[in-house]
């Protein structure tokens, strides 16, 4: 990650988090991951202590692993395909059911430069929530290259899932 | 990853995998993380065009999940325990085989600042890849601090996939 691309911000929210999951052991988080390949993870677990909340979860950057692993339906990633609403929302409650956990957060789409069409251009980017009082999931057209594409990514897919917490929290 | 962990170092490996695997449809690649969580795939796919290669990865955080996702055995996991050559071994066989890829590789270890022990400090690491030939395990004991020993995990890693598939060419 490059020092323009608010390392800072990811840093902030992944902090946010531990202050508030390291209080509640009743509370786990899985990852489900495409365009941010790992990033996601990696910010959550660049916290010292996160290994009380964070399980783990899976990269799945081919369309094999989305389907074989996570469950993904054939069908979903044909139409509308693995940039979708539909898809986001089966990798969060797939790793949500494979890891076991409160919460999973998944995020896929086209980080480019290639890959971009009309109808989805790069940047172009879903993320989901899946957790006990269901799924939310959020379209995003994020600017700048691809290092920018995939830093939003993050940034967005912590944001919902500190969201998903708070509610979680709050409904308690 | 702050400046000074050689983010460049990082980057550089990925380009030079992507230089070499960008060529041979022949050789895919997935990952099994526990204490990089993340960030070796998040370092390969940062590169343009790495889903040509990369099918993904797993990370398997908690013991659970590198038991019952990449399949590491329960024994293995009380002794030698998590941070050891078998489990490095066990998870990068475990993601090879679960992501049907040519290669796998993995990594396990003590981030710290805590979970260090006088037989296994801080910045204990095992680092291990998969692929046709075998599997080869390396023991490191990284300096610094947490995200320094996750950062030189990484760079380690990406080494031995790089050893890993210059061996495969040249046996090819």
């Amino acid at each position: 990650m490059r020092a323009d691309q608010s390392p800072s911000r990811i840093e902030d929210l992944a902090r946010q988090l531990h202050a508030v999951l390291r209080e509640r052991t009743d509370i786990t988080v899985a990852t489900a991951e495409s365009l941010t390949g790992g990033g996601i993870c990696a910010a959550l677990t660049s916290v010292a202590g996160s290994s009380a909340y964070v399980m783990g979860g899976v990269v799945a950057y081919s369309n094999a692993v989305k389907a074989g692993v996570l469950g993904v339906p054939a069908d979903t990633l044909k139409n509308p395909g693995a940039v979708s609403e539909p898809t986001a929302r089966a990798m969060a409650e797939g790793a949500r059911r494979l890891l076991g956990t409160t919460f999973a957060v998944a995020s896929t789409g086209i980080a480019g430069p290639d890959g971009g069409t009309a109808r989805k251009p790069v940047g172009r980017v879903y993320l989901a929530v899946a957790g006990p009082a269901g799924t939310t999931v959020e379209e995003h057209t994020f600017p700048g290259d691809r290092a920018a594409v995939i830093a939003a990514s993050i940034e967005g897919a912590l944001r919902l899932l500190r969201a998903g917490v708070a509610d979680r929290l709050g409904s308690a």
